[in-house]
């Protein structure tokens, strides 16, 4: 397990530079027995290179068995042991729909529900799965409600969800959900785990109490729910550990929102894995360590489309000279979870790996896929030490003791 | 490693079912260096048919270089850390002879001796290991002895070993053994480590004391020694932790009790590895996760006896057919510790491990060997990580962090 504090000690600056790849969820299963996963179907001429003069082998993001969220993955992948550091709910989904969420702030996941209006009892956790521009315009209602000195943000995200943010001083989190998870029963109110948050959980029960009113006239979603009630983890950043000048290439917020917690600078970039290229290359003299992440792999994998995920492989594929034609010293290549078309959803397994860098000991894996990974010369690793072996492998860290 | 208190978090109810096969002792080494092992040797089929559609690798029961005993190979096996949670030998001696232990009762591991009745010193740690006969009437003889207000049972095991239990109303474990473990010594009285089992060890030290007196016309066995004396250790139960409904069917009463303190409920079954499966199949729909437990592999390990291990796993093989055709989502393979014929003990080395799902990815291991598992996918894993494993494949872990 990653030593953040010696990690601190042994780092060094340096010329070097180092890319980390993470295609999300790019790890798969074969749909049929003996058939292929998406990453051994896809053609991928340049990974394939690549691996011969790679160590390859497997990686697990958190622990056996562990399907991870996309927050623990990849505070995985930068050595953070997500068992140890948690982000909350609420500061996700801000970060997802790209709030500027300040240190201080308390950010909830708001879900609006339907309530019984004479019992208050909740019959229905997600207001019949309204349509975005409902709740974008209860959002609005909602921005009515204001609190004793204390700043309040009400952010739609999608349908029935939506991004409380309280901003001012002396807030605290350690805070129960009010949602019951079950209908028949009414919210509960949030409540303070540590005593310093009594006064967080009184002016959020006194916003809830003031979105019932400003919500009792409409239907289905005539109350809601907090959920996830947190702020920003204050996760030591990378470059203090690292002395690594940090950019973040992603095109969806919520990478971007995790890479800002861990400290990197977010790199404006467009929607496509070239254009993101174009973005490394722009900006490849003023970073020491670049995040580069490609989204879409995990989005097809939830879909369940095993071709439409192979596409996308194929696509960075394509893509991946561009990458390696700025030199870098070292790339490593790999996922912060599996998605496997035939699961459609985030899973446990292993992800392969690929490790470049002139220092490495070549294996025999001549392709980039899970089965060849799982004869690689890395062996089976775990996600929190990919972060400390790039650094070595770019001569950033000394010796330890003499 | 495993983190319970995650495991129940995580964990869901489920339709599907879960079956862990152990061979006890089943990790083999070669009688010559080119030679195969027990497992290699072995003509099996059905074993090597199901690898073919397997992810296969080692495992370590507890730690490198650690020959575990039963107890900690199993506490493993069920996903508890057996170097934080101990089975006091004096619990699984009970349970090993089929007591009927309860949560509050102490039990201790008897050793008749012999003492030197002048100067009370030892002169044989095992009384000439008297046959079983003798140390069952010497059994009878002891129960004679009363405590107040406590309940005591006496129960022979073999040759020069018995079990005491004593049963009542706040008896505490943390007791010093009275076998100073070498002769020419006296006896040790039992002394408290934590201050509250004081009461308890002037119990046990009373209860001695009247032994030396009914033992005293004896000869060799005219003394005794208490050791490992301790409580059920109270284990955090896998129904609870897992929501699985957990059946355990096993030959012998040893594996029985190591199961029943893990909470799984225990099925009567016959002798055989047949009557075991016909066990597993009449209560299939009873329960989520089976253990099945094989003993005689170990047992023939212990005797040296390469070709009769041999044969044992061969007889398993043919049973497995029964146990597949049942269709569970998962099943697991492997042992709770080797115990190689040239050996003649329960040894450090890792296990063959066999893991089959809908969703696995297979390797290239085609014989469930323990060289061919060397190669296996899964890797080098830990006796610890498998139940997790297990869940995840299962379908009955969700998914951690958002």
């Amino acid at each position: 397990m990653t030593d953040l504090n010696l990690m601190r000690e042994l780092s060094i600056q340096g010329e070097t530079k180092i890319i980390l790849v993470v295609l999300d969820g790019v790890g798969g299963l074969p749909m049929t027995p003996d058939g292929p996963t998406e990453l051994e179907a896809a053609q991928t001429p340049h990974l394939d290179a690549l691996a011969v003069r790679s160590i390859c082998g497997m990686s697990t993001p958190v622990a056996p068995g562990i399907s991870p969220g996309s927050g623990p993955g990849h505070l995985a992948l930068f050595s953070y042991n997500p068992l140890q550091h948690e982000i909350g709910r609420g500061v996700l989904e801000a970060l997802g729909i790209g709030f500027d969420l300040q240190s201080e702030d308390i950010a909830a996941r708001g879900n609006f529900c339907t309530l019984d209006p004479e019992t208050g009892l909740i019959t229905d956790r997600r207001a019949g799965r309204i349509p975005t521009e409902v709740g974008a315009r209860l959002c609005e209602k909602l921005r009515q409600i204001s609190l004793p000195d204390v700043r309040t943000f009400v952010e739609p995200v999608k349908e029935y969800r939506f991004v409380l943010v309280l901003r001012g001083k002396g807030l605290h989190d350690g805070l129960t959900e009010t949602d019951p998870q079950q209908v028949g029963k009414s919210p509960l109110p949030v409540e303070p785990i540590r005593p310093e948050a009594a006064h967080t959980a009184e002016l959020l029960n006194q916003w809830i109490a003031e979105a019932r009113k400003v919500l009792a006239s409409e239907h289905p979603a005539n109350g809601c729910n907090l959920r996830g009630i947190a702020k920003d983890p204050g996760l030591p950043k990378l470059p203090e550990i690292y002395k690594l000048r940090c950019g973040a290439i992603a095109t969806y917020p919520m990478y971007r929102g995790v890479a800002q917690l861990a400290g990197m600078n977010i790199l404006p970039t467009g929607d496509t894995i070239e254009e993101e290229a174009e973005t490394l290359t722009q900006h490849w003299d003023e970073y020491d360590f670049f995040f580069f992440h490609v989204k879409k792999t995990d989005s097809r994998g939830e879909d369940g489309d095993f071709e439409a995920k192979v596409k996308v492989i194929e696509h960075f594929d394509a893509v991946l000279p561009d990458i390696l034609a700025l030199e870098p010293d070292v790339i490593l290549v790999t996922g912060d979870h599996s998605t496997p078309a035939v699961w459609k959803a985030h899973s446990w397994h292993e992800l392969p790996i690929l490790l470049w860098s002139k220092y490495i000991r070549p294996d025999r894996v001549t392709q980039f896929g899970e089965r060849p990974c799982m004869a690689g010369g890395l062996g089976h690793i775990h996600h929190v030490d990919l972060l400390p072996l790039a650094m070595a492998y770019a001569g950033r860290l000394i010796k330890f003791g003499a």
